[in-house]
């Protein structure tokens, strides 16, 4: 991924204390609010490898700055794979110039393709609209499919766009999107040392520079919101193992955060999980769920509906056909949704089933 | 369960916004810190039942307090199974008189049995100490095996002694052990609706009565943690589909509270848990979950041990002999230490690997 110029661009990086090489790199160079590139590499994740670490990860910017002729502050470098091994640094580098000389505008797809390590499927979606009378693209790819969960995940995302975002514009863009997209998906509960999503804004469109605080800056915002919350669907839909994509759906919370709460501990309750992968609408496993959520929950007033079906109401059993249950749940996609009757608070959270393939592929592979 | 008089008493229960029937009724039943009998049903939580639930409770309760020739209130009630379906009272009711009668010195086992779930085997313990000249003994029986977690799990025990405690010492002593003990154990990161433990002391061994702050009671507090703890690790190693009991051990955190976040980050980490169950010393994953526990955590200090094998020392690789581990590991008690340099901060939690079993006894059966 590449840009003709050092474009404005922004990044949000892993809140995990045991942040990886690539990560503490990558936070330095885009601190200045420009990048022309970015170098993912797939297998290993250049974590808990340290100072060592960090020279690799410095030196694939390095030399990828030499590939590029620009400097290596200019690079964003991000790694994914297995924790604890010492990057291969020397055949990495020296298959950069390749793999530069390879570059050009289909280029991304290979790129989408190239980062995927238990994903199934590359991840990449992009969205076009009109703004101040000049047609703009927002585009995406990302890969992610365990140790997923909120506050970024093992998760790598670049997103660009030909809008002519400002650094600081760049930046607000992608914070907004993430805290609607990523931060809101969770396979099993664990966030990675590696995470990193990437905004870089080419302005090649053309146009007066957008900043925040602009009705153009606002559609663009939504349109980052929007490629950022589909690649996320997209991640919790290939979670490790996962046969279902799974929308948690929570309503009626005193308030945003508590709504949050209680969606991320139905979303993260292995219990509720393997009932979905096994089509069985346990909703006693919802309840028990948001009760021990640390939200405010009243348990004569909370209604539960499973894929559409009303399954409890005041806290209490409404009574259900299981069959037409089982067979809604046996869909690829399914909402769990929760109204807690107590306030306008709400929020939204996607997640997936927990199957015997997730234990196959994490108990047989270092990942 | 029945003493031959109301005898002090005290309940520890679920913190679960969503508490059970039985749970509310018990928490009113003990408050006078006395009581005579325990019953408790498997197969149906009476959880999210509403008011009938809690009639049917309180109909448990009654009925036991007729055949036993006690008030009610000295009955205290417990129910583990399926969230959300109304209790067969009618049938519950019937087979009191029946129980009632068969009960005598060697019933406890038959208990112990008669609670299990997806339990795999029956839980019971005791110890024996002398104590001012008297003998004393603590014993205990407890079920439990999935959605098992801090401050309570889908975890009922019954802890007896015939120390003569006072009403007082049994709630210390009981709220000292289950902090030790019970609230030190994870399996699934699920806290129940229903989890219950209570110590009833019938002060038949003789002598005076034994209250907070005197020598006596530090011993028998002690025993009773000890029995506790038995049970404790007996529900970590019949987690559901466990194959191992893990020890997780944290030392060096800032403080006791660090090295608790530490501990149960690792301990409810899927992907640690898989590992485990694939006998894989993937230290990498006990990294990363340490790094977003929220503890104080330098990534160029920490110390880990798998099963007694140095895997990483300051945060980095050791290198290790793969088969060396892989033996290791496949012992049916492991252990993962992590010590963090930061200070002097300690914590110990118990839980089991995740195995393909976990997923088919949760995805088949509405537990």
């Amino acid at each position: 991924m590449t840009a003709e110029e050092c474009v404005p661009a922004a990044g949000v990086f892993t809140t995990n204390k045991v942040a990886a090489a690539p990560v503490i790199v990558s936070r330095r160079h885009i601190a200045g609010g420009c990048a022309r590139a970015v170098v993912i590499n797939a297998g290993n994740a250049n974590a808990c490898t340290g100072a060592q670490g960090e020279l690799d990860a410095r030196a694939t910017a390095v030399a990828v700055g030499e590939a590029l002729l620009c400097s290596a502050e200019q690079v964003i470098v991000a790694s994914t794979g297995v924790i604890g091994v010492q990057l291969p640094a020397e055949r990495l580098l020296a298959a950069v110039p390749e793999a530069a000389s390879e570059l050009d505008n289909r280029s991304g797809t290979h790129a989408a393709e190239a980062i995927m390590t238990t994903d199934t499927f590359p991840k990449e979606t992009a969205v076009s609209l009109e703004v101040a009378g000049r047609r703009v693209t927002v585009g995406g790819m990302a890969k992610g499919s365990g140790m997923i969960a909120p506050n970024m995940a093992t998760m790598i995302a670049v997103l660009t766009t030909d809008a002519p975002l400002t650094s600081e514009g760049c930046d607000a863009a992608l914070r907004l999107a993430v805290s609607q997209s990523f931060n809101r998906v969770t396979v099993d509960s664990d966030t990675s040392t590696n995470d990193m999503a990437v905004l870089l804004a080419s302005g090649a469109a053309g146009g007066e520079p957008i900043d925040v605080g602009s009705p153009e800056f606002d559609r663009i915002a939504q349109a980052v919101t929007a490629v950022a919350t589909e690649l996320a669907r997209m991640i919790a839909r290939d979670g490790e193992g996962a046969t279902k994509l799974v929308t948690v759906r929570v309503t009626g919370a005193v308030s945003d955060e508590d709504a949050d709460k209680a969606a991320f501990a139905v979303a993260n309750s292995p219990l509720v999980k393997t009932a979905l992968f096994g089509g069985d609408a346990n909703w006693g496993r919802v309840a028990g769920a948001i009760g021990r959520s640390g939200a405010e929950v009243d348990p004569n007033a909370f209604d539960i509906d499973f894929a559409g079906i009303t399954v409890c109401r005041g806290g209490t059993a409404t009574g259900f056909d299981e069959d037409e249950a089982a067979a809604a749940l046996s869909a690829s996609e399914v909402e769990i949704a929760v109204n807690l009757n107590l306030g306008s608070g709400s929020a939204v959270v996607w997640t997936c089933d927990l199957s015997y393939e997730y234990v196959r592929i994490n108990g047989d592979y270092r990942s």
